[in-house]
Formats: structure tokens, sequence, C-alpha cells
């Protein structure tokens, strides 16, 4: 270490795609930054190839990177979520002082940044794990940042990392400060699981179309740039009318010959798992990652093809009014789930900050997400419009704005979910939104019979519409029974 | 310790409802229990009450506890899930010697099992996790009990275990070896998740006859006493009768005076938590644990159902032909979404054999649920003779008995689903299965798009229908992109 100064501004380990783009990106806004790759090699490939005649400074070990660096120094962390993070933070803490920064971008476990975030601290340094959304493309030429951790790194890394990020709506940085310790990378996990939800709704959409109204590749392609001009304005409308219009080499859509058994890579199943461990129903989204898994079991969804009568489609294509008419229920069947995700997804926000104390800026969040990432949208502008009016929003399916469009769709989207139902044509996405919105605009659920069953079964007790919260009552529904069923009680 | 060998069969800990009434099923079968409480009192409450006069014995430490006990000592836990499993099994390994047993009979974490079988191993003992259902009437008169853990005990315990249990069909048992280490609390689990399923499927269809059909509560019993003489008799439709028919002490219905506001204890979100964690599509038992969510957020769904416009309701009830028709419809409804429930729970079961290495008996299993535990039904008979036609049979939804019984039910479920979706009626439950059936029997599904979609943003590379499966393909969709676009290539 020493007392000599490196002129690098921040450090990048990790030479893959994401990691080079960004350290070009970071160097296009005018910082300096070190390299360093764990197979050296890759180094040098790169200062000599997408880095060439660039102000980025190659290192071949972590005491060069720590030299290399302006005080206090900026090491980002482009590695492989899991195991090579703590590795890497262990060979860091030697060559690093008290005050500098290590910040991880990839796509850590919230948890695992919690932890990370203490231990780092814990050496008297500062700890950011950041959410980067945007693919290889975002990371190249401005991405969606979510940075949580060490709230004293704030100000040292937001220079960079807003002048890296994506910017919307006359240059206002899709990045700001989301909150302490693993704030940023649930707020990434959030996102992604809202990804899941969008591609399984925009698939839906796509499979009526295909299916039920009998529309050409290029018809669909057609309706997706429409909507893209309109409140679906999203990068996946978009690049959903792209993908439709692709040609294979013999001329067909290429994407009629992509085999449809759907991969997943874990932060929409991680979404799903701690939206059931907060108990915040997020039915879309867990219903999207399900989707995929059932789409991967493709042989077996052959052989079961064979057992079970197909409901008959329509045998004509839905053509003239009729079809238009449906196109327009489905744009608005596919608006209203959307919102039911996004107000899904920001309940679970809201429960993980009052459980970690974080103070999320829903907002803001919305904005980070507006440009840069893959669920960026028109969309999101209206989201943070919401907060704006009300700070306190329980669910955005409070907000006036949001209500009355749900409201206005209802009728389409009831016509979609049954025709769908109808026609045996799966949308699970979308009729679990509904579902859930039937029940979150329900003042009563059969769940007083579900008590009763409890209450018969394993006495555990119930409350009543005629008395107050709190005063829990058992009754012994078949006469026998022990001694717990004798009467009246408050617990 | 000692030479000295006591007179006890078994030793129990823990004097809650559930222990004693386990201790006495045991002693009430022939068998001298020894039992033990933290609060010493409890069990000089026991002796002197309900175990009054019985070949129970009393110890008020667990060096008494030890002595009192045959060898190899068997030690049965029935205090609460967690830490305090953990401290009495470190309280008891001193007082017990290699070869000893001890039994977990609470609602233990499958995974805790899991640990807590090598530990107790690695000291020379043996170690049982076992699931216990049926409420504190089956722990008295015949409970399910689902026993995994050291192979080398069950023998051991066999005859104990399989006297107290519930018996069908002439004497059979329900209780069985599950499996190694945490088979039989994983199994328990998976049982809790249907039991969670069932019973929001029974709450769906009370929902749908109340609104819909507008029926008395007299009628609604009449319905489902009727159900219960069929292939839906079960202990959850015979308690749901007896709910719907109970007075409270106005002469009105006792269950539309009960909050509609579900509680929930752990293991149905462990189950969707753990279908997340394996990719196992268990969409409707999630659906059912975020309902119990949705419903317990009473207040805010008040507030919602000001904003929004409500479906009208038919006016008058469905009367005569009409109205025996749609609970036709009804019964087909829940028969079919609950063979889907079960086939998602044995999915599951199947996933984590193959993960953990269990043998798992999926007939026994079913035989193990046929009798004294919550969802205790006649279907579990047609799952048993299923599994015994076929012992490899991949989903239930490819019985032959199944799969008829779902095909034929198919009109009638969708028509269900669809009145439900029109008139605003929330059943998630139902129509989740549905979404589900209809993904299952689809040979093709629109998760072409959203591979196409992932390899656009993320390049993550797709399978093609007329390419062998494991060839991987990647599009430069865009004409821009990096360097991993150039060309197809396998991975």
């Amino acid at each position: 270490m020493g007392s000599r100064e490196g002129t690098a501004d921040i450090g990048l380990i990790g030479l893959a795609v994401m990691g080079e783009n960004l350290v070009l990106n970071m160097e296009s806004k005018g910082f300096v930054v070190a390299v360093y790759n764990r197979t050296v090699s890759k180094v040098d490939d790169f200062i000599q190839g997408r880095g060439a005649g660039k102000r980025i400074i190659g290192v071949k070990s972590l005491d060069a990177l720590a030299a290399a660096l302006k005080r206090p120094r900026k090491v980002m962390l482009m590695v492989k979520a899991g195991q090579a993070v703590d590795e890497t933070i262990e060979q860091l803490l030697p060559v690093l002082e008290p005050g500098d920064i290590i910040i991880d971008g990839g796509n850590s476990n919230y948890q695992d940044t919690m932890r990370r975030t203490s231990y780092v601290e814990s050496k008297g340094l500062l700890y950011i794990g950041s959410g980067v959304s945007g693919g290889e493309e975002g990371a190249l030429n401005g991405p969606s940042l979510m940075p949580g951790g060490s709230p004293a790194a704030w100000p040292l890394i937001k220079p960079i990392f807003q002048a890296i990020a994506a910017k919307v709506e006359g240059g206002i940085p899709c990045c700001d400060w989301v909150g302490e310790n693993g704030a940023g990378h649930f707020v990434k996990m959030v996102h992604n699981g809202i990804e899941y939800g969008d591609m399984q709704l925009i698939s839906e959409t796509y499979w009526l179309m295909k299916h039920y109204v009998g529309m050409s590749h290029e018809e669909m392609a057609d309706v997706f740039d429409e909507w893209n001009r309109t409140e679906l304005d999203s990068y996946l409308i978009e690049i959903t009318r792209d993908i439709l219009r692709y040609k294979d080499s013999d001329g067909s859509p290429l994407v009629e010959k992509i085999l449809d058994a759907a991969g997943q890579k874990g932060t929409g199943k991680w979404t799903g798992m701690t939206a059931l461990d907060f108990g915040v129903p997020l039915t879309l989204i867990v219903e999207a990652v399900f989707a995929r898994s059932l789409s991967s079991q493709k042989e077996e969804r052959s052989r079961a093809a064979a057992l079970f009568t197909k409901p008959s489609l329509p045998r004509e294509p839905l053509t003239g009014d009729a079809g238009k008419s449906f196109i327009q229920d489905l744009k608005q069947a596919l608006y209203a789930s959307k919102i039911v995700s996004y107000a899904q997804g920001y309940l679970l926000m809201r429960e993980a900050a009052k459980a970690y104390g974080w103070k999320l800026n829903y907002g803001g969040i919305a904005l980070m997400w507006r440009g840069g990432c893959i669920i960026r949208s028109a969309f999101l502008g209206k989201i943070k419009e919401a907060f704006d009016r009300n700070p306190e929003l329980e669910n955005l399916l409070q907000d006036p704005f949001f209500s009355s469009v749900v409201d206005k769709a209802q009728a389409s989207w009831r016509r979609v979910a049954m025709t769908a139902l109808q026609y045996g044509l799966p949308v699970p996405a979308l009729t679990s939104a509904l579902t859930y919105f039937d029940g979150y605009r329900s003042e009563t659920l059969p769940a007083n019979l579900l008590q009763a069953q409890r209450d018969y079964f394993g006495a555990h007790t119930y409350e009543r519409t005629d008395r107050p919260r709190g005063e829990f009552f058992h009754t012994n529904w078949t006469g026998r029974g022990g001694s717990t069923s004798a009467s009246t009680y408050t617990v």
C-alpha cells in the first residue's frame, strides 16, 4: 500500500462482456478505470482490443489494482454471483484501506449483500451492492443502476454511477440511492421478478393473437408496433415487435422455430420465495416463474397432450370488427394485468422495507427503472407520478389514475380471460392477475369458512365480524373435543 | 445411566394437548409411557388428571426419564418446532446412550430434520423426524404418522407407531416408513400444502354456491353432505357440511359471523418456497397460500372495494335445472382441481426424492394420508391404486383413471371458471388449476417468444424445434451487439 496514490477513478474486476462494457461506458464519461481479471491474459486482450487507446489501466494483481487507484479507492466486482464474490472480497481486504469502497455489481442475493455489508463495514471499509440492469447493451450505453449498502459510500460513487446510467426525461439519471445494506439488490430482484411477469404477459397475449384471433406474424408485429406508441410503450413490447418480424434464412418467422422451453436464472424464483416468506401475494410473478418451469417439461407435455380432448378453436381467423374488438380487449387485459403485477411488486418492496428498516423512495425506484433496464417503459413514469401524488400510497391499485384505468379495463379483461379458459389457451399470468384483482376489491372473501375449518380441526380460533379485531373465539363444533373448547377467550 | 433398565416402552416430552393425546393413545394400545415436561408441574397435573390410573410414569428430570425407559430408549419430543427441538436434543444427548432413539413429532422444517439426523447419528444415536397429522382428535384416536430419519430406528418404533396410527380398509395403519433423514417431515410439509389447497378449493366452491347460485346455508350443507357420499368423500367436505349447519346463539349460521381473514402457520409457505426452489409448478397451493395473505388484508380490501365497479350478480337465485346443473359443474370443477393439486404435490415429492436420494413409496404415502389426517379422503385410495398400476407414474394426470375423470370434467370446469371471472367472484385456486392443466396438456406453449426475448436482450441462446435438444443458438436480432452474437454455437 504505502502513501503513493494512483490516478484511476475506479477499478473493475471481472472482464466478461458486462464488465468490459461498464468499463468502456465509464471511460467514455471521462473516468480513468483500472481493470483486473483473475485470468490475467484477459487484461491484455482487453487493453489491446476493445480498450485500446483509452484511459484504461490494465493491472495483473490486486496489489497493483490498489496502487493504481485514487483514494478512497473504489473497486467494482463484476464476477459471478455467489462464492466468487466472497472470495474476491477476502482477497481485496488486505490490499485496501479503511474508507475504501467495494462495489458488487452482480446479481447477488440481497441476503448475501446484507451479510457482506456488515462484514466489510466491520473491517472499516464501505460496501455497495448494486443492481445493474440493461444487459450488455445497457452496460455499454447506459444501464439502470440500483445501489444500496453503506450510506457513506453513496456520495463518493454517485458522480460515476449517475454519469454512466441511462438518462430519461431530459437528463434524469436512472440511478439513485436505494437504501442500506441489501436494499439495492432487493430492488433489483423485484425488477427481475417483474421482468418475468411482463415477458409472460406478452407471451400470453401473443398466444391469443395467434391461436384465437388467427393473426399472421406481420399482423401481430404491427399490433405490437402500434401498442408501442401508446401507454404500453416499453422495451419488451418493442423487441417483441422486432422478434415477430424477424425471418429465418428460409423466409419464415424465426420465432416459430424456437423451442418453447424457457430457461431461468434464479432471480424470478427468489422473488417468489421472498414474497411467500413475507406473506405478500405476488401471484402473477409466481405464475410466470411456474409457467417457465412447465414450459421446460416439453417431452412430458407432449405425452400429456395425447391424453386429453383439446377444446376446438374457431375454424376461421377472427377478422373485421370482431378481430379489432378482441385486440382492443387484449390491450386492456395486458395493461390491467401489468398494473397488478407492478402493484404486487411494490407491495413486496414495502414489506421488505418495513422488515429491514429501509427508507425506500418508491417514486425514485420507478425512475431508476424508467430507462436503461429490461422493464423500461413509459408506464414507469405513471408510477413515479402516483408516488409523487402520494408517497405513502398503500397499493398502486388505489392510485386514482391506475384505479380508473383498471376499472375501465375490467370488462375487456374478463372477456379475454373467459375466452382463453373456454378455448383452453393457457394464460396463467393474465388470469391470476384478474383473480387477485377480484380478491383485492372484495370486501368479503370466503376465508370465513376457512377460519371455521381451522378452528374445527385445530382449535386455531377465529375473530368475529360483530366484535373488535384482536378478540379470538373458539367453537366446539362437534360437541366433543378437549378442554380448550369450553369457552370464548382472548389470546 | 448405569445398567438398571426401566419399564417404560417410550418416553414423551412436551405435555401440550397434542403430546397428552398421543400419550393417552399409546397407553390405550398397551404401551407404558414415561412423560416429562419442562414446566414440571404439568407432569403432576397430567398424572393426576387425564392420565390418572393409567400405565403412565411421570418424571421430573431427563435423567429420571432415561432411567424409566427400556433399552434402546425411545424418546418422542412434542415441543415447539425450531430452537426448542435443538435445545431438547442437546439436553437429551448426555442422558442417552448409543443406539437410543430421539423422535421429533413436531411440525419441523425438513431441512432442520436433515441436519438433526446427521448430528444425532454422529453421536451414535438414532433419529426420527415424523409428521403427525390429525389435530388433537387424531392424536388421541389415531393420527396419520409419516416417520423418516435413521432407517435402523424404524423396526424399533414400528410396533408403537403402527399401533397408535389411524387404520383404514380393514386395519391397514396410516403409518409406514417414508425415507431417510428429512423425508418424513418433507412429506408432512407437502401434506400441509395440499391441505391449504383443499381448504381454498372448498371455500371457493362455497363462495360460488352462495353468491352465484344464491343458496341458503342449509342448501349448501345438503350439497356437501351429498358430495361426501361420492368420490369427494373426505374429512374436509364433512366438516364443511357441519360448519354450514352450525347456528350461532341467535339461530343464524355462525360461519357468516366469522371474520374472513385467514391465518397461516408456515408449512404452506414452506411448500411453495420449496416448489419454487425445485422448479416444480405448484400453482394451486401457492395461490391458496397467497389467498390467505390477501384475505388477511381485510381493512385494505374494504378501502379498495370502494374504488372499483362490482360486476352485477344475478338478481335471483339460480333455481331448478339451471341451479342443479351448475352445482354438478361445481362438483366436477372441484374434483378436477383437486386432482391437479395432488398431481402437483406428488411432483414436488418426486423432485425432492431425486435431489435427496429418498426412495419414496408414493402409493404408501397415499395410504398414510388415507386416514387420520386432515386431508383424509376416499380419493387417496384412488391415488394408491394409480401407483399400484404404475409405481413410476410420471404425473397423476397421466394415470388412466385420473386423466379420464379430468377429461370428462373439462367442460364443467371451464364453465365454472368462466362464470367466476365474469361475475368477479375470486376463485384463484380453481382457475390456476385449470390454466396449469391447459399448459400441461399443451404440446406447444408461447415460451418460444419468451426464449427469443431472452436471447434478444441477454444473449441467453435458444434451442430449435428442427434441431436436436442440447444444441443452442443465438441470433443477432438487431444487427448490432457484441462478439458473442456472431454465430451458432453449442454450449
